[in-house]
């Protein structure tokens, strides 16, 4: 029997990505990319009862050390072979960054490389004391692919980004947030807690409004200041013919929490 | 007599503009927007007699709660009536954003929602220790509109903002500071002074660089590295034939501060 | 005979670039920027046997005080001879920007107006505790080029841009790593070493690789988010047929450090 490379576990509208090599330090290798976006495309993404996402590495002691460069030698080897490997990898990670939820990256130890890309790609990165990041790959003659550091580069800026490609430093997460590389830092013992918290907030919020929200800040981070079109505009008047609009006028009329259906 | 929503005082080249309703704690309404936009396009964007505007709100308790909710069930309750409202909320903003002069937001208390995207219009914001910031709006199932989510998106990044609307949580003065939300959080007791000492530093300038240096930034910033063309490049070249520049040239000379009259 | 005001020593493939204008702090004037371009366009970016480039003011007091303000009423006086003073400045730093080495900035005392901008062409940015930045040309009422503002706004952001400019401060090195400026500060008698360990962090890695990672950051800072081309994407390629890939896979699976030759 194959063993899963990427595990999910569902509780009620919130689902956990778990990568589960934890003897390889969950590195991600060709099939685990294979699962990761059949994950997402098949059970993930259509499914809008679901209202969040966490990914996280089985184990607890690493996120995902990165692509498993064991594999290199076979499938990596040359430019034609590149192409297809990243192929793979591509079409994985953009399951991820299709996903119309909001995802939460889990942090604990390594987060590197390929791992990095995938933490990227989700919408809140919250670590554990013990993460630790960075692209090592000038160390082993690798080059970065352009489309995936463009993805970490959006979030930090090209100059930590030169950084940490021209140094091939591993670094811990308190340089990691201070490159805006994640949110917030907790200590490891804090961080399953600190998640169920995130996890309790962003499901409080009307689910339409989430996966909105989501898209407007995309389509913002690629569209700069605008100017924008009326129906680009319109995309925030949706949700004001929701069941859930009324509820959360007659929440906070009545001071209290709302109870949203996603409706 | 009606009261006024947005005042408006003079200190010599300096205009403080104060939000005007510490009883709701300077919620913004359809009306006050509209005073805000006529006070600068009809007082301070004309009158190039102005060096430094400053924006706060009366009482020191609250610089802007964001929009007045309590108007939203007769004035935003579907698609047209947004549509509408978000007009006449864009027009004010537009005329703070269009102000040549700068512009320091003077924070304290809440600076949520739509007031958070008129500090946001702000050249600079300077923050009391109980500034109190965030865009909460998924809790009643509203979605932030894209032209002012882009406007705050610009100061700190797509991550920084996924989270803002993603949690929903209204956060401190220092996690503002540290996601660049603002230039810089002091005491409430100093802010007066602090602000004080801001307006100083930019009224010792020449009002032509200071202005062209807004433009310039604001220009830069819709067009990245470039490349810009000779006339672009010749918007640095104005200020070599005033009388500013002679004086600031012969201050340099006798290492005395340059005194600017703005011609 | 004439001084050199940018001077060059070679030590194996690192190279340090010296601004030798100690007795005026190290401000640029026309020649200086001629001298620099001619640098880098002659001895540096041409030869690949460099692996990295230090750029440091001469005498260790001052990285470098700006353009030579004593060289303006003569030279920069009026519109069509800021035109032409211009040029010879921006054909200095396009010399340097071309640079295909990764180049770090070693910066201590005053790193201001043209010197701040001659730092935000480097690649990475390592302060002493005694760096001073700011560009202050609103006290003399001159206005920032806006091709040199834009460099230095794409690493900080317009927000930082405009405290910069409008409040014409002159800030330490601790404000301008929280600004994002610099990317670490040491005390001024670890500067030496810190610049040294991080150029053999820089040299430890495949040559190739970082030329191509630091053409990748700038083509990714132009670019966004892609979408990216397949010769694009083929860019991340040329590493693998390299006689340093292999040995980089090699020192990786026998847990040893690589030694790459750069070809």
């Amino acid at each position: 029997m194959t063993k899963n490379l990427v595990d999910i576990r569902r509780d009620g509208p919130v689902v956990t990505v778990l990568i589960n090599r934890p003897e390889r330090m969950n590195a991600l290798n060709r099939e685990a990319w294979r699962q990761l976006g059949a994950v997402f495309a098949d059970t993930i993404n259509p499914d809008m009862e679901i209202r969040c996402v966490v990914v996280k590495g089985e184990g607890g002691r690493a996120f995902a050390a990165g692509a498993d460069i064991a594999e290199f030698a076979e499938a990596r080897a040359d430019a034609a072979q590149a192409a297809r490997y990243d192929t793979i990898m591509r079409d994985g990670l953009a399951m991820v960054a299709a996903c119309p939820h909001p995802v939460i990256a889990q942090i604990a130890g390594p987060c590197v490389g390929g791992g990095l890309e995938l933490a990227a790609l989700c919408d809140l990165r919250i670590s554990g004391r013990s993460g630790r990041f960075g692209v090592p790959v000038g160390k082993i003659a690798v080059t970065m692919t352009l489309p995936e550091l463009a993805q970490v580069q959006r979030l930090i800026g090209s100059a930590a980004m030169m950084e940490i490609l021209l140094e091939a430093r591993v670094f811990d997460a308190a340089e990691a947030l201070a490159k805006g590389l994640v949110h917030r830092v907790v200590e490891d013992e804090a961080l399953e807690e600190e998640v169920a918290a995130t996890v309790r907030r962003i499901t409080a919020n009307a689910p339409l409004v989430n996966r909105r929200h989501k898209a407007l800040v995309r389509l913002a981070d690629s569209r700069g200041a605008g100017p924008f079109s009326e129906a680009e505009q319109a995309l925030a008047y949706d949700c004001l013919a929701t069941a859930d609009h009324a509820e959360g006028m007659a929440a906070f009329a009545a001071k209290r929490p709302a109870r949203f259906t996603g409706r």
